[in-house]
C-alpha cells in the first residue's frame, strides 16, 4: 500500500501499467508541455508574432533544457500551477529569446494541451490492447465455444447455452468501446488554447490562424478554447469507466465459473496461509478496477461545475482522478489479455 | 423531503418534472411494457410463430387490460421483477390466446425495451429543452453579449472580457450534448430480445427475423441483447450527467454574479425570515442538480458488474437510478431554460 | 420504474418500507415542521417573548390546520424552500397572533429540526429491525450452527469452517451498527435553531434559554444551530450505508450459498421465462441496496462544502439524498429479518 | 500530474504530506508487517506455541533483513498479495527457525495490522494538526473576531453578523472531528488476527490468549478478526473525509471572502499570464480536497460488500483508496493550518 498503488514498488507489479503509466511520470509531462511550447512558437512565427530565431532557439529547448524540480515542487505550493515557474525557468534557459515563449497562451493552455498528447498515446495502447482480448476471445471460442454451459440468471441456473453464448456477451461491448477509442483517436483529442481568460486578446487577428497552426503541429483537433468546459474529460473518463466495467464483468464471471468449476485458469496465485490454493487473482482485480473506475467517474463529473474563466478546485480535482482512471484501464486491459490467453478450459465439466 | 424530491407533491414544484416524470409513472412502464409484447405477437405473427388472430388479441389488450396493481406489488416482492405476474394477469385477460402472449421472452425483455421506448420521449423532450436554452442564450448574447465583463480564474479578477466570451462557453457544452442527444435519437435506442438466457432458443431459425420486424415497429435500433452488457445505459445516464453538468457551471457563474451584481435576475426566491432578499433559487438548483446526477453517475457505472446471462442485484440498482437522473435531467432543462429568460442584466455595474 | 423505486407502487413492494417511508411523506414532513413552530411558540412564551395565548393559539393549530399544498408547490418554485409560504398559511390561520409564529426563526431552524424528529423515529424503528436480525442470527446459529462448511476466501475453497463462524462474520457489524444507533438516539438528534443568519439575533439574552427550552419540549439535543456545519447529516447517512453494507455482505453471501447449494433459501421469486427457477431475490436486493447506499453517501459528503452561512445548492443535495438513504435502510433490514428467517438449511450437502 | 499527485515529484509540493505519506511507502509498510510477525513471534513464545529462540530470531529480522523488492513485485502479480513471497524471503533469512515465523497467521493479518499501526500514527498526526488549526481559528477570533461581516445565505447578503460568527461555524466540526480522532486512538485500532479463514485454527485453546499478547504488544484493541467486515475502514475513511469536507467549507468560504474583498490572505500564488494577481490557491484546494474524499468514501462503501471469508476484490479495492484519503487529509490539514495563519484581515472593509 502506498499513496498509489500504481505507483508503488511492489504493488504494481499486479495493478501498476509501466506504458501507460509512464505517459504520466513528470518527465513525460514536462516534455508534453514543452513540445505545447515548441509547437505554439513554430505557429506564431509563421504568422509573424514572434522571430523566427526565437522559435528556433525554443525548440532546442528540447535538446538541452533540464528543469529544475525542486524549484518547480516549491513554487507549486504557491502557485497552485506548475506553469509560472516552468515559464520562469525556460525563459531563462533561452537569455534574450525567453519573452517569446508562452506569448498569449496562461497555464492552462500548455497543461491541458500537454494532458491530450499524453492520452492520445495512452488510447493508442488501449485500442491495441483492446485488439488483443478480442483476438484473444475469438480464439476462446473458436477453441472451447461449442462446449455445453449453464446459463446462470439471478445467481442461479436457468437454461444450457454455450460457451460461446457467454463469450459472445463479453466480447459485444469490447467491440463498441474499442471503435469508440479510435473514433476519439480519428477525431483527434482537443487543442487547448485561449489565453489568460479564453479570449487569445493578444494575439489580435491572428489568434485563429495561430490556433489552427498549433492544432496541426500537435495533429490535435482544432477547436475554441474549453478552459472551463469540461465535458471533454468527463467523455474520455466515462470511456475508461466502459472498458474497465467490461472487463470487470468477464473477470467476476471468470471468478465465479473458476469457484463452480466451469472454468480451469492457469497460474493462479499463491496464499500465505493455504499453499494448495490457487486464486483467481487476476479475474478478482479486473472487478476491483471496474470498481475503483466506477467510484472515480464521479469526480470528473462534479468537476463540471467549473466556475468562471478557470476553477482552480475543480481543474485540480481532474488531475488527482483522471490519470489514475487512464492507468486503471491500462492495467485491466493487460490483466484481461493476460487472464483469456491462460484459460485452460471452459464449460461444464 | 419524502422518498424522493421528484415525486414530492411540494418539492416537485421545484424539483420535478411533469413531461418527463409521466415517462416513469407505473402507468407509463405498464404501458411501454405491453407495447412490447403487442409488437411482440404481431412480429411473431407475421414470421408464422403464433397465430394471425391472437396477436390480435393481444393487439387489444391496449384497449381494454386494467392491470390489479396490488396483486403486482404483491408478486413483486417475492419474484424480484414485474413481469412474471403480469403476464399472468395478461393471460387471464387473453383467454384462449394466452399462450401466445411473451412467446420467448424474459421479463427483460420487456422490461429494458419498455425503458427504451420511454427514454426516446424523454430524449426528445431533452433535446427539444436544449434548443430553447440555446435559443435563450443566442438572445441574451444579441441583447447584452457585448457588455464588458471582468473575466475571472481561480476565483479572482483576470482581464476584462465581455458578456458574450462568458456567454460563449456556457453555449458550447450545450450545442455538443445536444448534437449528442440527436445522435443517440437518431441512431434508435436499443431494442432488448433475448429470452430466457439471452439465445432467443425457442424461435429457431425466426429469431432474428423477429428480432429484426420488432425493433422496426417499435422504431428501436436492432441489435443481439445486451442483457448483461449495460454499457448501453451508462452511455445515457453519462450524456444525462454531462447536460446537467454543463448548466450546473451556468447556475454555480450566475449565483456568483448575482451576488457580485453582474448579474441581475428577476423573480428570486424569499426567505422566511428576511423578506428583503431575492435568492437566485434556480441558479443554486441547477448546481444541486448536478451534483446530484454527478454521485449518481458512480452507480451506473458499478452496474457494469454485472455478473453471468443476468445479475438481478446489478440491475436492480439501474432501476433506482436512471429514472431518477432522467427527470434531474428534465428539471435542470426546465429551470435553465427559466432561468435565462429572466434575466433582466449582465456585466459590470 | 418511477422517479424513485421507494414511492413506486409496484416496486415498492420489492424496494419500498412503508414504516421508514411514512416518515418522508409529506404530511410528516409538514406536522414535524408544525411541531417545532409550536414547541418554539411554547418555549418563547415561558420566557417572555412572546404571549402566552399566542403559543396557546398556535397549538391549536395541529387541531384544526389544512395546508393549501397547490400553494406551496407553487411556492416552492420561487422560494427554494417551503417555509415561507407555509408560515403565510399558518399566520393567515392565527390571525392577530400571526406574528408570534416563527418568531426569530429561520426556514432551516424548522426543516432541520423536522427532519431530526422523524429520524429519531426512523432510527428507533432500525433499532428494532437490527434486534429481530440479531435474533435471527442467533436463531440460525443454534440450530444449524455445527454443520461444516467450507470456509471461502478469493472466491475458492480454503478450509473447513462451521456455519457459525460464517454466521460470526455476519452479526459481528450488525452487533456494532445497533449499538451505534442506539448511541445515537440516547445522545439525542440534534435540534436547529439559529435564526437568520445563525445569530439568534432577535431573541437577545433569551437565545439561549429558549434553544434549551426547544432542546427539552422535543426530546432533542441542545447545541449551537449547525445551519452550515452538516457533518451532522453526514454521519448518520453513514451509519445507513454501513448497516446495508454489512446486510449486503450477507445477502452476497447468500445468493452465492444457494447457488452452490450450502443454502437452501425458501420463498425464492419465479421467472416470467423459467417457471422451475427459484431466485434468490432478497439476498440480490440487499447487495442492490448496499451498493446505492454506498453510491449515495458520496453526495452527502459533497454536502459538506456549504458556503457560507447557508448554502442553498448544498443543502438541497441533501434532500434529495438523505430520504432515500433512510429507506433503503428500512427495506434492507426489513428484507434481511424476512430473508434470515426463511433459510431451511445451510452448510455443505 | 502523475499516477498520484501524492507520489509526484512536483504536483505534491502542493498536494502531499511528507509526514503522512512517509506511513504509505514500501518500507513502513513492510516494516510495520514485520512488526506484526515480530509481536506475534513473541507472543506464540510466551504461550508456547513456539521456542523462545526462534522468537528472538524473528525479533532480529528487524536489524537486519532487507527485502528483495523485486521478488515481491513480480510474486504479486501471481499471488494478489505480497505476504507469501514475503514470509518466503523472512523464512529463508531466518533458516531453521522459519518455520516458526507466520505460525497460524494469514496474509491478511499481517496486511490489516500493518495498516492499522500505520493508521494510528496518521491518526496521531491528524490530532495535532487539528488542534493547531483550532488554535489558529481562535487567534483569529481574538485578534478580528469582533470585526463586522455580512451574513450571507443562498449566496446573498443577509444580515451583519461578525467575523467571530463566522470563526465559530468553522471551529464547531474541527472540535467534534478532532474529539472523534482522539476517541479512536484511545480506543485503539482493532487488531487483525484469524488465521486461514478467520478461526485461527491452528492455534487450538491458545488462539485467544495470544490474539490478546498480540494487541498488548502492539497497542491496539483485541477483537475477534474482521477479515470480511469492513467497516472499520469505512468508517475511518469516513472520518477522513469529514475533516476534509470541514476544511473544504472554510476553503469554499475564504475563495469567496478573498473574492469580494473581506479577506485577505498573504502569500497568493502566481499566474503565468497575468503576473499582478494573486490566486487563492491554498484556499482552493482545500475544496479539491474535500471534493476528492468525498468521491473516494463511496469506494470504501461499495467495499462493505465482501463475499465469503475474504474478497480478494473488495480487499484490493481498499488499498487503492485509503492511503490516498489519509494523505489528502493530512495534505488538507497542513494547508488549511497555513492558509488560517496567512490571513492579514477578515471582515468588511
Amino acid at each position: 500500500m502506498t499513496a498509489s498503488v500504481f505507483d508503488h514498488p511492489i504493488l504494481s507489479g499486479l495493478l501498476g501499467d509501466d506504458e501507460i503509466g509512464a505517459q504520466f511520470s513528470a518527465a513525460a509531462e514536462l516534455s508534453a508541455m514543452l513540445r505545447f511550447e515548441v509547437a505554439l512558437a513554430e505557429a506564431e512565427a509563421a504568422e509573424g508574432l514572434i522571430p523566427g530565431e526565437a522559435a528556433a532557439a525554443i525548440t532546442l529547448l528540447q535538446e538541452h533544457f533540464v528543469a529544475d524540480l525542486d524549484a518547480l515542487k516549491l513554487s507549486i505550493g504557491r502557485d497552485g500551477v506548475v506553469i509560472p515557474d516552468l515559464v520562469r525557468q525556460w525563459r531563462a534557459a533561452l537569455g534574450e529569446h525567453g519573452t517569446h515563449l508562452h506569448f498569449g497562451a496562461t497555464s492552462q493552455d500548455a497543461i491541458d494541451t500537454g494532458l491530450m498528447l499524453r492520452l492520445a498515446s495512452v488510447l493508442s495502447t488501449i485500442d491495441q490492447r483492446l485488439a488483443v482480448i478480442i483476438a484473444a476471445l475469438d480464439g476462446l471460442d473458436g477453441r472451447l465455444g461449442t462446449q455445453p454451459l449453464m446459463g446462470r440468471t439471478r445467481m442461479q441456473a436457468a437454461i444450457p447455452i454455450t460457451v460461446s453464448d457467454r463469450l459472445g456477451s463479453w466480447k459485444g461491448p469490447v467491440v463498441v468501446q474499442r471503435a469508440a477509442v479510435r473514433d476519439m483517436l480519428q477525431a483527434g483529442l482537443s487543442l487547448q488554447f485561449g489565453g489568460a481568460a479564453g479570449t487569445l486578446e493578444k494575439l489580435g487577428d491572428k489568434a485563429v490562424p495561430v490556433r489552427l497552426r498549433l492544432s496541426e503541429i500537435l495533429k490535435l483537433s482544432d477547436r475554441p478554447q474549453w478552459h472551463s468546459q469540461r465535458a471533454v474529460i468527463a467523455e474520455i473518463g466515462g470511456l475508461f469507466s466502459q472498458i474497465t466495467g467490461s472487463l470487470g464483468k468477464i473477470g467476476q464471471d471468470l471468478a465465479l465459473m473458476a469457484d463452480n468449476g466451469t472454468a480451469v485458469i492457469g497460474g493462479g496465485g499463491a496464499s500465505s496461509a493455504m499453499p494448495h490454493k490457487r486464486n483467481p487473482v487476476k479475474a478478482e482485480v479486473l472487478v476491483t478496477l471496474a470498481r475503483f473506475n466506477a467510484v472515480q467517474i464521479s469526480g470528473l463529473h462534479q468537476a463540471l461545475v467549473h466556475e468562471q474563466e478557470r476553477s482552480g478546485a475543480a481543474w485540480t480535482l481532474e488531475w488527482m482522478i483522471l490519470p489514475q482512471m487512464a492507468i486503471a484501464t491500462g492495467a485491466a486491459t493487460r490483466l484481461a489479455g493476460d487472464l483469456l490467453q491462460s484459460i485452460e478450459r471452459l464449460g461444464e465439466r
